[in-house]
């Protein structure tokens, strides 16, 4: 029998192999070569040709599909600059775990013929090249969940996703880095190794969609797929400077994304998109929902994508933080500059107090884990690997409930739905409009990326998880060595030391920093508008 | 302490005091003086006047609101002559276990002084006298769920459904039987005895919505509220010659009914309307989703009513049997009787094969009792009362699950979801339009309503439950006696003989034969669209 840890090197060597040799970097994938900040390499090294750049650097996806469209870029190139671009990222922060340039590239050509005999696209998506995560299945590709004895397990079918996608005119690629089990908010695993930070390689490039993450900050990927189930898609695009929607998860087809815990209904993992603009989100929305995903997947409420206008004003709740653990400085001063620009743009801003975030975490965490991740052990034991640290730790207090326990639960979280969706309601008595706030925003997690292994407060995106509201993701900064620690704070809690004694500005220099946005269920466009007015106010400079 | 048996006494005792002497029936009251079929009573006993007779006899609730609304009816001389009416059901088939005369009166002059002063009604449902159950909460009312230790609980708010409907103008003035526990398809309580079926008090009346069918079936109520999560809804309708509609579960809101096993979430109970016509479910739906229920229930997908126009030509799939039990004769001679009918109307009719019914049920029923009905034995112990027996012979095989188990059962209900999906999906081949049949149309049970204390085969019902598909019971005809038994019938399992063993033309003598009608999940604008045009083809005397 092969050992856990000859099988990881096999497959990473493999993975290796699939690189073009005229796509190896030499010299700077050496790690004492390599800056904390890697994102100039690759203007740097000099293997990206101006077209390249100027392709892989293109405002969002959205601008990408008009040149390719129009006919002034070909698919071709548009993939093959992708492909290289992406394979680049994987040398420098181990982003990837499957890679099919070969096939992009075949698949590249056929767009192109069809364009030039026809004139016309196939779909919204022609030649729009897509990154899909480990965990999401795709014929041509494999996956492994981050779990030694399932690496290099063959993709038989197209995830739902996958083929909404693909029909589209998508091109793919790679596939992704994700954590061993997925439920970790860092993306580490004994078969593919730890992704790095693109921002900063001594951190973290957040959790599971982590090689989304670290790809899109790359530039090797115009739009990602990832999943999310207490955070997977949002730590990782806050940690990687990106935008992202994790949506209600009813709203578009999880079939075909592979889950740890079969069986466990009460928390639902989501798919949604990873990119680089509130629109490219939209574009994500509304090219799936017009497939009728509901035609494909009994879990996917009939419910046709019906764009709203971005409004004028909108009345937003402000959440500072969560009264379990205080955020980072850098977090904070991103906080009061968006209320700052929303103030100064006309929007109303109220207060929004959290309500029992610790006790949605206390319901969360045995609903994750009804079994006390039973299932995990026995797929890590099955080929001797050790559980990652993060992991481990995290599993330390999971125990095995009873069915009268996990009724218990549930009963709870059902109560918790209930009485937040009244504490929601009852904002109408805060706004001018009379009407509830329009989405809170607030931090999406306590700190920036963090050091690799540390296991952090989940309960900034878990809490939207267990109630299952949509949140938009929106990059606000970057940590300044001036964010400094404020000496006078009294952590309240262990859970808050803990963040607490994490930060230093030193440490995270450099690493984006991103707030979060809720919505209501299922309005998830009612959502995407209102960001866009969120984002357009942040992002203006008001002099 | 006072015994279950005095509790129980105690009040029946005052509910009856709760009639009003001039509407006491005489003499008729007592079960030997009582014929088989009860509805004959209402115009031969004389306490009901042509009036009151003209009005409870309407063809529907809309009918009877376009009386009122146009000035032609009183909401009080409405009110009155249901609440009378209502009573007078009591008296005959036990189907009532709170009722407010004074203070449906009282609302009654209430919306007639507001109709007079300003020309219009206070919303869609003015003046329309509502049934409710006994555990659906309605403020002034009380609730037992069938439980002694529970019995004279006060309703401490309103449901979302009550509240919506009193908001459109309806009348409450009782609250109907259930069945001990609501895990029943018969209504039988050691509070409030057995509900008896009007058209042959021999049988059931069904369950768990059982006072609603027989209240129904007098003619004691325009329209009603039921539940359902095992048929609940369907089976009274279904027994009582009554139209119903069990709608998704987060189609409407369930909040303010109570429910058995807190914490149970892999079935929903669902609310859903009993009445005597198709556009009055529709009217029901209208009103409900009109209120957007969804900002008051997390629960409820924000999906507006779309009405849609009945169809010329449906396809529609036909199911004979569940392949597990063989429906008696005179619902075969329904089914035949419909499907020629359809035929003759211009509709397509393909055969559709029951997928894995029987599996579908060894799913269902772990799932209804994943703690093996522990809740209700406390809640029974908590009186000393004894369970029914149809509920004591259904949880005899009722053990609590390990949450492995538990797990394993929620796996296989996604799976059978998948499944069942995509075999529908499957009759694409079959139709002349090459889509999906719009509907299904199948026997609602193996048998016509049954003798007391049965314990029927519950599968034709909770099969959509699991499944979460919506379905309309539609009345055909009755029980003849010429529906005799296939004497070479060899039934095909130990549950089959059992339901061939029970019929009996002279025991089922009259008893309603009703069809139910399956469509897609969240699609019931579309189903009940199919179920007019179903409906008008049944009822079509074709010469």
């Amino acid at each position: 029998m092969v050992s856990w840890e000859e099988t990881g090197s096999n497959f990473r060597a493999a993975l290796q192999a699939k690189i073009p040799p005229e796509w190896q970097l030499s010299g700077v994938s050496k790690e004492a070569e390599k800056p904390r900040n890697i994102l100039p390499l690759f203007h740097r090294c000099g293997l990206l040709t101006e077209r390249e750049l100027e392709i892989t650097e293109i405002e969002d996806a959205t601008a990408l599909l008009a040149k390719v469209h129009s006919g002034s870029w070909t698919a071709l190139e548009v993939v093959s600059a992708f492909c290289k671009r992406a394979v680049m990222a994987q040398q420098l922060v181990n982003c990837l775990m499957d890679i099919d340039v070969e096939g992009a590239m075949q698949r590249a050509r056929e767009l192109d013929a069809h364009f030039a005999s026809t004139g016309s696209p196939v779909g919204p998506l022609h030649g729009l090249p897509i990154s899909l995560k480990d965990l999401t299945k795709a014929r041509g590709f494999h996956h492994s969940f981050g779990i030694t004895a399932w690496a290099g397990r063959e993709d038989d079918e197209d995830a739902v996703v996958v083929q909404i996608l693909r029909e589209a005119g998508a091109v793919f690629y790679v596939k992704t880095t994700m954590p061993q089990t997925g439920m970790a908010l860092e993306t580490v695993s004994n078969v593919w190794g730890t992704t790095l930070n693109p921002f900063n390689t001594d951190l973290c490039a957040g959790g599971s969609s982590g090689g989304e993450g670290a790809l899109g900050a790359c530039r090797g990927a115009p739009l990602g797929v990832a999943t999310d189930i207490g955070g997977s898609i949002r730590a990782p695009a806050s940690f990687n400077g990106l935008y992202a929607l994790r949506p209600t998860s009813t709203r578009f087809s999880y079939a075909g994304n592979i889950v740890a815990v079969g069986g466990q209904i009460a928390i639902s993992a989501t798919v949604g998109p990873v990119g680089h603009s509130i629109r490219d989100l939209e574009l994500f929305c509304r090219v799936s929902s017009d497939f009728r995903p509901w035609l494909h997947d009994p879990a996917v409420v009939p419910k046709p994508w019906i764009p709203v206008e971005a409004p004028r004003k909108t009345s937003i709740g402000v959440m500072w933080w969560d009264e379990v653990v205080m955020p980072h400085p850098p977090i904070l001063r991103a906080m009061k500059s968006a209320v700052e620009k929303l103030k100064l743009a006309g929007h109303e801003v109220v207060e929004f107090k959290p309500y029992r975030h610790q006790h949605a975490w206390d319901i969360t965490f045995p609903l994750y884990f009804p079994t006390g991740g039973q299932e995990m052990r026995e797929f890590l034991a099955s080929s001797g690997e050790p559980m990652i640290p993060s992991v481990s730790k995290f599993l330390e207090s999971a125990k095995c409930l009873s069915v009268p326990e996990l009724m218990h639960y549930q009963r709870e979280q059902k109560a918790y739905r209930n009485e937040y969706f009244k504490h929601w309601n009852a904002t109408a008595t805060q706004t001018s409009s009379g009407r509830p706030v329009d989405a809170i925003l607030m931090p999406s997690m306590a700190s920036a990326a963090f050091p690799h292994h540390h296991l952090p407060w989940w309960g900034y995106l878990s809490t939207w998880n267990l109630l299952d509201y949509p949140s938009v993701v929106i990059p606000v900064t970057q940590v300044k060595p001036d964010d400094i620690k404020d000496a006078a704070y009294q952590p309240v809690n262990e859970r808050d030391a803990d963040n607490y004694d994490l930060y230093d500005p030193v440490l995270f220099d450099q690493a984006p920093v991103s707030l979060q946005l809720v919505g209501r269920i299922l309005e998830e466009e009612q959502l995407l508008a209102v960001a866009i007015a969120v984002d357009r106010a942040i992002k203006t400079e008001w002099t």
